[in-house]
């Protein structure tokens, strides 16, 4: 098989074992759930939770315990799309060319379900208790999944990113809202995977120095996709940012400098992680394959 | 000391307990920050935090490990009554008499101080591990917390009372939102504070049935007083509830039946109350003294 083959079967894995996590319908806040779970079955590429597992078992886990933060990371993941597509933030009606949550279930259904998912992510994430003994460990990587995902995160990023909407951000700023915006939650899922899985200290600080350097390359990446690409490779229409007058990295250092920049980034994770991990292929793998993607 | 001064100092202590888990104002997401505070500094009675404090001090808890969870267990509150203000939701201005988080800091970040503040419960719940060596008690308070918080407590009441707007709703339909709504984070209220100290289960689940009918009668109060009250007393306009052609409590079973279903439930969490604690003075009255308020 080939990268290509191997990828998507892991992808088909890491999908069956989300969908064990998603909530009922039936039940009395049934088309809460029904929400929820239309965002969550959105398809992608699920990168995270993938990551997550991987990360687990370069460093030997090969128990349960990593499934419910999997999940979790997917759902919390979800919940900013979800947000992100209202009104009040980037106005978005689609998604990955199905209907936004808040077009199909309405604008309150919109926020609520990605209240509950990002609630619901914890509540999945807690039952990493049921499945071990080593409670420290658990504990540790929800320390890690909250700090990633809040203010000091992926939410923070976020706001940033909102708060300077219509002004010219600055390379520093920018460099932040790509750290906290879409490197955060990067970080979490390569640095839970070691955590669960016993890696020591300095290791996990490693694996969140290779987070960091794939989520900083994978944004700069979809700037480069969104003036190169076509509209139809990337489901989403192409050259928006532009027509959004949005800051990216190829209009604050051009073209030139964001090709190499995102080569030298993903050197550099390579480079920590073989020097780090037990030499899991498919992950260094999975990182130059993300920087050459073209959608 | 009579009660009401107890009653005030207690909420002052509270108060300051809650004010060592904010987060600061000054990092790169400070503006994000800085809306969350201004939620949380919006006064209240800070109900849920108390009774944890006391339901904990009931079974003997004498360390610190619940101050982390009394704080969460506002945020999460204080979360859910932000998104509530939304104008996609209530579309209400103001909140205690001040601008909602909303109208202050612009929509978007009514959505994301909402979704950081709830994230930052858990961030700040989890920081319980670091006061502790029980794990397991910990981690079954998390896993309450997020129970009644998410889509089978209170965020699922939530969204089927979204859901129930402009139709009429019967009387299971009602109690049920009641049960999730409002009193699902009491119960996690009264549930947490004596899991953290050491309940057993059959104590545990006691408190719940305490946390459920104080709850409900709470709610079916707040239904009274919007009949009874006076714009100035609640905060709030009266007969708001007629207005929105609302049904409630007061509406479904009438006058006579809502007040005695308040006495009722409240003896009823009175008698649990004294039965399973080593009586709590102060907690009786405080359930006593809810059931008989003016705002």
């Amino acid at each position: 098989m080939n990268f290509e083959e191997v990828l998507e079967q892991k992808i088909d894995k890491t999908e069956r074992s989300i969908g064990r996590y998603l909530p009922r319908e039936d039940g009395f806040a049934g088309k809460l759930a029904q929400a929820m779970n239309y965002a969550m079955k959105s398809g992608g590429k699920r990168l995270r939770p993938l990551i997550l597992q991987e990360s687990y078992e370069t460093f030997g886990g090969c128990g349960q315990e990593a499934e419910p933060f999997m999940a979790a990371l997917e759902m919390i993941h979800t919940h900013s799309l979800i947000h992100d597509d209202l009104p009040a933030l980037d106005d978005d009606d689609y998604r990955r060319g199905r209907k936004a949550t808040h077009v199909e279930y309405g604008e309150a259904f919109g926020i609520l379900s990605g209240d509950a998912l990002l609630n619901y992510a914890y509540e999945v994430a807690l039952h990493s208790f049921d499945l071990t003994k080593d409670y420290s460990r658990t504990a540790l990587a929800l320390q890690i999944l909250a700090a990633k995902s809040g203010l000091h995160g992926m939410l923070g990023g976020q706001s940033v990113d909102v708060d300077w909407e219509g002004r010219p951000v600055d390379k520093e700023i920018l460099q932040g809202i790509y750290l906290k915006k879409t490197a955060a939650l990067l970080e979490a899922a390569f640095m839970i995977g070691a955590i669960l899985a016993g890696a020591n200290s300095d290791q996990v600080r490693a694996m969140e120095q290779v987070g960091r350097k794939v989520g900083l390359a994978f944004q700069i990446q979809d700037d480069i996709l969104d003036v190169t690409g076509s509209t139809q490779e990337l489901g989403k229409p192409a050259g928006s940012d532009e027509k959004n007058r949005k800051a990216t990295y190829v209009t604050l250092y051009g073209m030139e400098a964001a090709l190499s920049q995102v080569k030298a980034l993903s050197s550099q994770a390579v480079e920590i992680l073989q020097d780090v991990s037990r030499g899991n292929d498919f992950l260094l793998q999975l990182i130059q394959w993300l920087m050459t993607r073209n959608k």
